[in-house]
This record gives structure tokens, sequence and C-alpha cells, in this order.
């Protein structure tokens, strides 16, 4: 379905509209980010889906770098990462810990200015530790604003999270972009039930930072968003107190419970998902940092027997039939833990899952667009004026003679 | 030996004139593919190495991956793809199974699309399991169509076997193409000799696929190919039997014996090379998936012992003295083991191997050429109308002034 | 600090006129360099920047390689090559050892041809024993030539020496413009005094090449180098006798001496940096290839032990203060061991790093553009008509609409 060329110009007037900020900035937290910034990410996502289905080049980087630091392992959002810097013609170079040493304090700051010579982004995914990733997030930032306004950098490289403890916005905003092509346009998402819940496991560790990322922006268009976990499985309580005061200030609502059953009944949308209790994660933090490998072990195993009490927690055929019309949208990350699939019993049941797959791949095909889109924002002044020359421009992103 | 111009164009015109249906599929085994497509890959391995060598830049894509996936360890084959995807504008990204962590079943159909979202290649080596490396990459190849028919991917990536259990279609392509230009056409390969024969070496565990990948190939133009090699050291037989038909239909000659002297007398090619025996690999295959380490220190220690009663089986002198004019051409895969240089006894005598070494070097060269024209033929619909492009646009890979 | 389009041309015109021989060769070690070839790598690097800062890009490749062999840990230098190679439109791609053994003699050879056939710049680190590093790159070198020669290759690679036991030339070629930027000329270092000079570090194994390449460099350029160091830490005699005599040459002077506060001493510019002894080096050289994991151990307590008895070569405020006006240019490499900051005591004290501390990563900004220079002065036969074409062109690096 390439646009059109003139629906692609439209959005890219209706891109040069929204007031943003985000020039010489980072991409750290949706909640750091204005609407119109937000509808920008969206917008150009879209801009960059149509042009790439309509086989223009988005080539407007030459010569430079997008370095990547995985401080936990990825498949998905490795490969967005990669297709996103691609896209916008930039060489991918990853900063691999084990190759070259980097810690806190005094390194970071040396090496954020030391890999940035020529480099346009930095995405960066640190999860493991809760209190930790976001913070060295902010560490590097405050060092590249440093070299870049003595000088010691010609240009400024952003900052993308690609998830820390506290948000994914990468992922967040690849489904509020799905949630928009599902329902049709943001403002259809008021008054829509989104379940953000729970679901068993048979791991532990998970991060907390999708549950959050979705709390925390889905709350801001005016939708009722349901989370619902059993007890001792809470997030963040920073977190939770902003999803609450998005939910009012955008006229949509916000509600915690421990029931499954309560949060899918009448939802639009459903996103089952499992998650460590936040408590679990600070010990685990603490455990982890003192290389405490017989007290991790001691962890995982009561961690495993308290997941165990929650086996109901799974999105089967029969908790869909509860949502709206039985026909909810399923939502997730991915992977999901199947149940007689990747594993015994998990997180949604195989029919269900089965009936979801493709659209879920959907989901994750917008998010290296996302990514690219705080690639743009991030690094040009005027991203609507960038995209009108690509677009004027018009090369071939395959050129078949 | 740069080509001329109208040399290069009559080429593009002689490739347009082959019947293909390549376009939006793998590159998976030699014996899938009719003989216009495996001139098509030689026509347009040519055309890509008079390009290079007249400094005409072959970038097709902006904004593409090209994704490796190397389930064993690989020098020659990862620089060759390396060198055909940034050859043709592709950039590199290698999936990691250490890092990212993929296996069977569900998880392979899920990955495959998460790695392919702007991806235009994926090359895949997956030769230590006999019976699952071609099957492997038959699932990767299931999962991208039912993604590409179903609108997730916008493209369909081609998956090109780098080595499986069954063939090693870039290698055994090369080595075609070097047999080509050696006697001067396809048709001069007409009653040739070709000695495919096994060889001593004090390693074990070393995969069929490039022998039979020969077998398999070059029984198709007429030549007598002479397979050889000691008791107990066949090839999967359903490979061998594809020879044989092969060899019928081109009226050529297809034998199978165990003596390197009767393979070796009057040849006019050599292809020596040690390789497991075929029950040796199928039970290395279960002790590997049963990670039994002591099983397979055992398996280690009897198939040296058995290598090491056909020490006789060695590429020396007085062999070489029994082929056509003593002057055989020597093919290699490489790493050749040879006697007092890389082991103390080996495939090859020092004094062959040193007489033959650059002529391997210009046999390994058609590799990253041949690679590139399995892209272009797997992603092109007219790869003949692209060159033509390529060539009327006439951008130096070299920017000298 | 953008060049004027005049400016930038006027530097092309004065590297066209410098007689230099590197065409289709490597860039091993400075003192194989003369004195226009090493002005034309300083002035080939400032082009590279102000193009750099001016937003003119220099893809000057399309399609080919940059190989990279790190032997041994590293940040700095390799985002500098990855940089250097992104700027010239290089695709990199890293020969990791683990991935695919690599050893010396004959599998040097062939390798070095394998991952060459579309390669223009191999980059190596290989520093880790004493007598071996150089001498595998000029193996390699000799292998390229070979294989250029007799056809193999149809461009001939060029090897940039990214740290060996002898030399550090992209490290101190870097340095030179540093300095040459700071005194503003190559013929204002006549006369100053430069103090390389041992410090301590509570770490052990560092190698020499730093030193060695400034003492080897430096003193080409008539200033006065005071090598100190406390005895038994001397350098590899053959390159101190080159700077004695790249001394008297240039009408500067070289000593060495056992004081820290004699080379400080009315200093211009200090250079305060730990190594191992030679004779340490090479003890460490032979344990390692005889993985000696015991021996390693003891070798590293005595180390430390006898690094411990010179805690005092500090380079301090006091130290600091009795340079040329208390003001010297302090210089390092990265990472410092900085007292109180990285380790408890070490090289620098915490207030003259901080002091210090943007202008070292000034000095490390010039890295990749040096690196880039080389690239360039190996691979095109008249770099200035290829950079004049290049500004001719006027491409932007980044595409702003």
């Amino acid at each position: 379905m390439p646009a059109s060329k003139n629906e692609l110009q439209e959005l890219v007037i209706e891109l040069g509209k929204l007031k943003t900020k985000m020039y010489n900035g980072d991409f750290l937290c949706t909640w750091d980010k204005s609407d119109d910034e937000l509808r920008a990410v969206l917008t150009t996502a879209e801009i960059l889906e149509a042009a790439y289905r309509s086989n223009i080049s988005m080539g407007m980087f030459f010569g430079k770098l997008a370095v990547s630091i995985f401080r936990d392992q990825s498949t998905r959002t490795r490969f967005s990462y990669a297709s996103a810097a691609s896209m916008l013609g930039l060489s991918l170079q990853e900063l691999d810990e084990k190759k070259s040493q980097i810690a806190h304090g005094e390194t970071v700051r040396e090496t954020a200015t030391m890999i940035s010579f020529a480099t346009e982004v930095i995405g960066i995914r640190d999860d493991m530790f809760l209190g930790e990733g976001n913070k060295y997030m902010r560490e590097v930032s405050a060092a590249l604003d440093e070299s870049f306004r003595e000088g010691v950098l010609p240009q400024r490289p952003a900052v993308v999270n690609l998830q820390c403890d506290l948000d994914h916005p990468t992922q967040s905003m690849a489904d509020l972009l799905h949630l928009k092509q599902h329902f049709g346009s943001l403002e259809n998402l008021r008054g829509k039930k989104i379940a953000m819940t729970w679901a068993y496991s048979p791991s532990y560790g998970k991060p907390l930072s999708v549950p959050q990322g979705i709390i925390g922006l889905m709350t801001r268009y005016g939708a009722e968003v349901a989370l619902a976990h059993p007890e001792g499985y809470g997030l963040v309580p920073d977190v939770v107190d902003k999803a609450g005061s998005f939910a009012s200030e955008s006229g949509g609502k916000f509600s915690v419970s421990n029931s499954m059953n309560e949060a899918f009944a009448g939802a639009d949308v459903v996103y089952p998902k499992s998650w460590a209790p936040f408590a679990v994660m600070q010990e685990r933090t603490k455990l982890l940092m003192a290389k405490d490998d017989a007290g991790l072990g001691a962890l995982e195993k009561r961690c495993l027997a308290q997941n165990a009490e929650h086996m109901d927690w799974e999105c089967d055929a029969a908790k869909m039939a509860s949502t709206r019309g039985g026909k909810a949208l399923y939502m997730h990350c991915l992977p999901a833990d199947i149940s007689g699939v990747s594993c015994k019993q998990g997180e949604v049941s195989a029919d269900v899952f089965e009936k979801a797959r493709l659209d879920t791949y959907r989901e994750a095909f917008h998010k290296p667009f996302v990514i690219a889109a705080m690639m743009m924002l991030t690094r040009f002044e005027d991203a609507s004026k960038t995209l009108d020359g690509m677009l004027r421009r018009g090369e071939r992103a395959v050129f078949a003679g």
C-alpha cells in the first residue's frame, strides 16, 4: 500500500506544523516529551514507512555512525536499530562491553566522547539493574552535552533509549502507532479500554519497562487503562503515579487491580505480559551488583515458586471471550511465552496466540521506523524540511534499472 | 583485465536471454535450479567481476540489510558474503546466536520475520548437523514466504545457502566459474575428467557439502566425474543418486571407486579433500544434540584412527604425474591441510600445493561475485535490466578526482 | 570553525606540492616515512577535519571494505578506525580471531588474501607480544604484495598499523597534529621541550609503543625531547637510537634520564604515561606464548611491586608548576590512571587531569582524521586530486533539506 506522493507531502506538511524541541536532545522517556513531540514521532514514522513502501531512499547521512550499546541480550531491538540506522545512511558500530570495558563515573564521561567523534546517535539498552539503566543514559547524555558545548564534538549525538529500567519508548511508541492504525486515529483511542496485565511465565527477572512504558503512554490519549497484576507484582511507584496524572489530564481513566478477569472484561485491547515484582528486581539488582550467584539462585527459585501460584494468569480463549465483542486486539512485544509451544504453560494459549500472531508481527514492524523517527527528530532542527527534501530528491532505495 | 564497455554490454544482453525464475525465491541447492538459472549466476558474476575491475559502482541498494547467520566458524565465506553485500550497497548485520538465542520451531518462524523488516538477503551457514542445516534454511524460507504473502514484510528477503549439510552452492558455483574460465567455456567441460577424491587429514568432522556440491554440479556439463574415497567414507546417498542422474542426462559419466589412483589417472581436474564418513556425521549429530562430550571425544579418537589408515590418500607429485599430461588443474576450497606446512601429514604435499597456490586464490576470488550474483537474481525480477541501468549510470566505485 | 572554501582549496594545493610515495603501500611506522609524507598525513587530516566541520561528504569509496584485526582490546582506536572508514564510504568488517582462528606462517599468507578481494584497507592492532606485532604486519603486507603482483587481487589493500610492539603511528600522528595546532605550526616545535616520562600505575604490561612512537616522531622537528623513566624501565634500544639520530638531524635534542623532575623542568609539553619495562615485556611474551598462567601471575606480582617503588612518578600540581610558566601542555593517549578517580594512586593527580581533560579529548579527536588520511594517501596515487574532486563535487554529509 504505497502512499501516493500527495499523501506523503500532506503528512510532511502536518509534521511541519507540530511544535517540537527535540533537536540536539535525546529520546529517553515518553513522559519527558510533549504531546506534539510524540505525535511528531508517529507522523515521521508513518512518512518513513510510506517512503519505504514506495521505494524512496531516505539516505540523509553520509559517513556518520550510529553506535549501539547493548547491556542485555536483544534480537528484535538490535535489528530494528540496525534497520533504522541503515535506512538513514548511518554506519552501525557496536560498543561491545566484553570487547571494551566501560563502567560508570569518569569512564562513562570519557567513553561517551571517545565513541562520538563522527557519531549521530547512540542507542542504549540497559534494563538489568533497577535504578541504574536510566541513570546511566543520563550520564552519557550529560557527557555529550559538555563535549558539544565545549567544542570537542562538532555535532551532538542523540541518546536513544532502547529499553531501560523505567521505560521502553521504542516499544511503546511502536505499540501506539499500531493502535493508531488499528483504530484509525489517536483521537479514536478516547474511551477505549486497554488492559495491561501481568501474565504467568515460567521465567523470572523480566524487566518492568514494557508495562511501565504502556501505562505511562496510553493514559495520555483519553483511554481507560486497566493495569492488573497479582498482589506483590507492583511496578515502580513513580511511573504508576505518572499514569494516574496523565489519565486525569487526558480525560481518561487509570485503574490498578489484582484481577486479570476484571481488566479483560469489555477490553478493546489486551496486553498480557509477564514481569518480575518490583521488590524482586530491587533484590536482584543488589545481588547482581554483589555478584552473589548463590543468592541469585535462591531468589530465582523463590520467584519461580511465587509465579507458579498464578498460573491461571493466562490469556486464553475464555478470557478473550469476555473482551468487547470477544474481539479485543491482542498485543505483545514478543517473544511471548506460548502454552504448549514455547513452554508448558505460559502467558497465552496457543489458539489465542496463533490467531493474533501475524498481527503481532505487524505491531513489531513499526519499531525500525519509530527508531528512525526518533533519530531524525533529535538530529534535524526541521525534520519536515529534511523529509520534504528527500521526497523532492526522489532517489530510489532499490535501483531496478 | 577490465572488460571493454561493449563486452560488458554483450554479457548483459546474453544474461537477458536466459529464462530464470529466481525472483523472490532462495538459492539453497544447485540441483533445485535449471541450467539457465545456473548459467545466469555465472554470467552475472562475470559481469560483476568485470565491473569491479573497471571501477564501476554496483550500488543498487540503499538503506537495506544483508543479514548473516553463521552457525559454524567461517573466515572465507564470511568475508565473501560481506564483500558481496557491500558491493551491492547492503549493510551487513550478523545474527549472532550467542548474542541472541534462536532455535527451531516457533522461534525460527518468528525470528525470521523480526530480522527481515528492512532486509534483502539472509545468508546462512549451518553445516554441523546432518539432516538439520538444509531443513533449518527451508524453515526460514517458509516463514518469509508467509510474512511476505500476508503483507507483514514489504519485500521478500532471499535465503542464500552459505553451506549446509547437503550442498555448498556458493563454493561449487565459484568452482564452476573457475573451470569455465580455465577451459574457456562450459561447453569445453564436456568429456573432461574431474576427480573429486577424499584425502587424508589429521582432523575429523569435516562436512560433506563440498564433495556433494561438486558431484551434484559438475555432472551437469557432460564431464566425467570420478568420485573416490576409502571404504566407509560415502556421501549422502540421495546426492550421489542425483549426480548419477545428472551425468546420464548430460551425456557425461559418474563413477564411484575406492581408489585415489584410479580417479587421478588421466584426470583434467583434481579436487582432493578430506571429509568425515556419512555414518560418523550421523553419530556425531546425535552426540552433539545430546551434548555428550565424552561420546564426542570417543568418536573423534575412533575417527582419527580410522583416518590414519588412509594416510596414503595424499595428493603428491607422483599422483599428479598420472593426470592428463601430468598437468591436471588442482582445486581446493581452502584451507588445505598441507603436509609439512599446516600439519605433519595432510591432503596435499607441499610442492604440489605451492605450485597451485595462487591459482586456488584465483578460484576463491570468484566467491564474492557468485554470492552477489545470487543476491541480484533472487532480488531483481530482471537482473539484466538492473545491470544495464548500472552500466549506463556509470558511477565510479572509487572516486579518484 | 568550518574553514572557508578558499582555505580548504589552499590546503589541497599545499598537499599537492608534497612529494610522497605512499600509494599502494602501508603505514606501519613513522620512521619509515619521509618528512613530506608525514606532512602530507597532517595536511590531509586537516582537510578532512575542515570538510567534516563544513558538512562536505568525503565519500570516495563505494562497495569496498575496511577490515580490522584487533589482537588486543580497544575502544578508542576501534571507534576511530570505524569513523575513518565510514567517513570515506568504506564498509567495516572485523576479522575476529575468536570467530576465525588465524595465526602465523602459511595461514597468515592465505588469510591476508582471502579477506582482501574487495578490501581497500586492513587496520591491525597487535601489541601484546614484543618482537611479534610489527613482524605480523609485515607478513600480511608481503602476502598482499604477492597477490596484487600476481593479479589475484585487483587492488592492493593498505595495512595501517593501529598499534604494534614498536610504534603507534595513528596515536603519535594525532598527537603531532595536536601539537601543530597548539603551537601554530610544525616549525614552532623547534626548541620546545617535550617531556615523555614514565608515570606510576597500579597495572602492568602496558605496551611500549606510545612512548616509542612519541620519541621516534617528535625528535624530527627540532624539539628537545626528554625521555625519563625509573631505572629498569628502558624502551626498545633500536627505537631509542632512532630518536637520537632524528634529534641530531633535525637540530633538536634527545636526552634520557631517570628523573621525572628533570624532564618536567621548563617543559613546554609533558606526556606522563605508564609502561612496562622492556625486559618484563620480553619475559611476558615468552610466558604468553607458553601459556604459562602461573608464570604470568608471578611476573605480574613482581612487576606491580617494582612499580610500587616509583609511586612518586605522578604528574601532580607541584611538578606542573616546574614546567615553562607552570603551563605546560599535558598530553595523554587516554585512558589515564587518575589518582583518586580511576585508581587510588596513578599517573596523574585529579586536579591536574581535570584541568587538561577537555584538551585531551581534543587531542583524541584528531585520530579518526589521521587514520582517514593514512587510508587516502596509501590508496590514491594523487590524494590532492581526489580531495579537489570531492570539494568540487560538494555533496553534503548531512542532507538537511
